[in-house]
């Protein structure tokens, strides 16, 4: 193996330009040429390569989004596209890829990988729905600024005795809401994971007013059984004692400097794929276990969605 | 004069607290006995009084919201309202009243002036819509969450070459909007003080991709005379370079630590309003005129409302 | 088990707040009496116990410091102080108690474990030194603040070419100045761990400077073997490309809000440490081990110090 | 006028990239070709020139420290150095100057204009020590960073009961002292323009205790008669009820993004200083005069150092 190349894949997630910096900076540091793929599977089968040196990734660390640029390629879906990706690596002499992204960007890496391919994908996603890792790069940066929104938000909402109904991101995944909702102090969180009825929404708003609160924090997960328009509506034919105002997050979620946790894991991620790359292994997504790194084959982690741990939602009821 | 009262009231505004705090300290500083009332009008009519002294107030300097709590109270627009207000406030010995809000809460203390009750109303609002002063207490804060959110946007924005609409808060003015985008790079902005076509907003998104940027920043004024959803559509169905996300910022506006200029601001503003009541002033809102906090009679400040300067809006063209 | 007392003790770190706060919830959410012990092992010498509610908890989760105060007690470490805490606990009818704290603290808890008090420890130290657990409540805050500041000292390194010292907190333990300078990409740490000779330090900025580098930051541990001052005046003697300046970040480590990962760590431990009461526990301390809880005599955790893993010191050198 | 070049010098400060890039942005906008100087007078008498268009500047505006870097230079303060420069500009074709920086900088602004080359300084500087200026480039920034500080102390201080020595910048000027004393809550303010006793403040520290305080904390400008150090040595042999300790803010306050504040500031006197050079001002600095940008002879504004104001000082006590 001489050269490698690092792309960032899908929605972007602060923390993967953390991630490419380790991979060069490993890279050259094991006398390895490293390219940047931009814009991802798009860039790959247009030939986008940029030869990286550790001066090229200076100051990038603290950055959110990514310096790669990301997109979404459908053409990359079909066979035709993976076969164009394939020639411009192999042209460009490169024999090693790191691919930082969520579930479909990590189904491109394993295509890649069926055709014989070195490939290591990084989980980087916002939502921590990636299967097969604890964590992802991302989540820990996204989860601090929904509880920078939320104190915030309490703050206007005890002010006017008002229920906040907060929407988060996670597409089917209710971790960011069900931790937001935690750590944030929320009366009532909704996940994807469990169903909850209109009337327990109105029946918590009612609660925290009984017990006292000047406010009611409701955090809704983007893909709970209820969406807020809709509770929102059924609290203005059900009234309680608050008035009801809506906060939709939304990309807010994605942006921002990565926390030290998301840098860490991006590091030590980055690093350990040009390690794997190096000791031969393809296939496999660096994931999280505990504290440890551990390859997981792509072909258990894609298709799967990583769901939120149901001991969390029972605790968040003994402490709200 | 021995007796004072403080209420804060309508929308909370970062800094409130502050003014608060100012407004106890120099009270009692003065020999003066002071009364916070809580939920502003409401608890005005309701008797809602605490006696406050200077620890009552201790470390709410740089808190959000207002420990004094504020309600919107339709009563208190009836002469009848107005009246049992003037009577607890006679009954408790209180003989003056600073109020901290907007338009509408100047409102009801021109109309306690008018029967005669020494009243001092202080600007507090995020959205700079105050007539009479420069700025009022709570629209720098807001002015910087903003700008935090669209430093957060543009990296996501510029990884997916994406155009971002980000709505503001602002009412009928346009600061926010103009401020916000001209301190955050946006591409284009919409204030409620010019009109704009639905193609100019194509346009701007277009010469940004000509211009070679990754991403491109639309921020849009509440009170525009186009809504966010409209624009949106109208993309939909007149597609750019760019694909497009929306983002309403909403209460976390209101929300988080004042900044050290609102801080200021509310001192100082606390300070000048128990002075005016022991120099028998009455009847006036305290505005900010360059450096000088300067007395301005309610008469001319209520029932108008202030507009963004147009000159910045000239100064964003040459700037984006 | 009916009445459990809770305590913070030894420097105070974020997210202190947020074990008290499960503490006090889970123990009333399983039928026990909750009380509050103010001043550490002083106040519980002097019996300022407090009854706490779940409402005497609101809105401390996100805040820095602790509520319950803290501070050093000499007299507990005796045996007469010993036994006069133990007889304040028995007098209130207190049969169970969670202390939250560094080395120091968790022998006091251990002491009064060997007298058959029931106690369980939580591990409470910005400076990661606690055996027994991955990390400890307030060290990821801790880290955090020291990013910020190295952003925001690079700033103006980059814009003065400048070599920055920063001395970071950790006493024995290399932990917040290795991660701190991994992750805020500095280009040399010192750490207790490792002895570092003066000539390396100015090679390692010598080296920046040849590297077209426009700043070099050196973090600095303040148990290292060189000290900030020593290596300054070294420095000063031997002039390198750079011009230095020295920052000692400080008791700013302590403060701030608590980031989401000292949230939920303090929030699990305080809810197993209640468990752990009722479930007849006693002598431990509840460590972290990956993403499990899991109780740890005090016997095997006091008198030892937890050191930096080394594995992070080689990584820095590959990533600098 | 055909071509202009801008340069920051001195001591950075958050806000000066906003100023390079109205500069730019503006000069561009009126027909001009605009230079940016690296290095201040040093990369001036170098011929440190580079031709700069609107993309050049993308994305600085919220970024903190100068991407044109600055030095000081000995050699401009020399008749020799100052010919030196200028024939650097000629030779350039360049026949407009822009100067960002404190008074050494403007100074070489006035030598420059005395030669007959048009110069505007623009103050930039964190210490509002500029005289002819409300206010200068990162002085709002500056005091931000310093309540943030102040309000993270608080947190630990008042778990411990301890009294902090916090020193600020400032140099000879106490404005941030005593600005970030007054809105951070401190209990006594120490500033060049005021002596003070050491007896007074172990006074204001007992009579903080006095007043049931959980803690005190004392600002101390950098240019006070009393010094840090003197100050703790004298607490140590004269105890007071509070642990003492000390936290020098130190370069941090000079880093970060730049405010709301800062931005627009910097962005305005940009603009404004690309419109006097077109009109044919030289040798004046523009001032903020309450809202108002006014030119000011820079032969007024060198030499002297603006002071805090002292109404502030009697409005701390009222209000601590």
């Amino acid at each position: 193996m001489r050269r490698i190349a690092v792309m960032t894949s899908g929605g972007d997630s602060p923390g993967m330009n953390a991630a490419v910096r380790a991979v060069v900076r490993a890279g050259v540091a094991s006398g390895l040429k490293v390219y940047g793929i931009r814009h991802a599977y798009e860039g790959l089968i247009n030939g986008e390569f940029k030869r990286m040196g550790p001066r090229d990734v200076s100051g990038i660390l603290g950055r959110g989004g990514t310096i790669l640029h990301t997109a979404r390629c459908q053409e990359f879906y079909e066979p035709l596209g993976q076969k164009a990706g394939l020639t411009e690596l192999q042209t460009a002499g490169i024999n090693g890829l790191v691919v930082i992204g969520g579930d479909g960007s990590l189904e491109g890496a394993l295509a890649l990988h069926k055709k014989g391919f070195p490939v290591i994908g990084l989980p980087g996603s916002i939502d921590n729905d990636i299967w097969g890792t604890n964590t992802s790069i991302g989540v820990d940066t996204a989860l601090n600024t929904i509880l920078n929104a939320l104190d915030a938000l309490r703050d206007t909402a005890a002010s006017h005795n008002r229920a906040f109904l907060v929407e988060t991101m996670g597409r089917q995944c209710g971790y960011l809401a069900l931790m937001g909702g935690i750590l944030g102090g929320a009366e009532l969180i909704l996940i994807p994971e469990v169903d909850t009825g209109l009337e327990e929404v109105a029946q918590a708003i009612d609660e925290a007013y009984a017990e006292g609160k000047n406010h009611a924090l409701i955090v809704i997960a983007e893909g709970a059984n209820l969406k807020t328009t809709e509770i929102s509506k059924y609290l203005e034919e059900h009234p309680t004692p608050y008035e009801v105002r809506i906060t939709i997050l939304g990309h807010l979620q994605r942006g921002g400097r990565p926390t030290a946790f998301d840098r860490l894991l991006a590091t030590r991620m980055g690093v350990r794929a040009v390690e794997g790359l190096l000791a031969g292994e393809s296939g496999v997504m660096i994931g999280l276990d505990g504290r440890t790194l551990t390859p997981v084959p792509l072909e258990e982690v894609t298709g799967k969605s990583r769901q939120a741990d149901l001991d969390y939602f029972e605790m968040a009821k003994v402490l709200s």
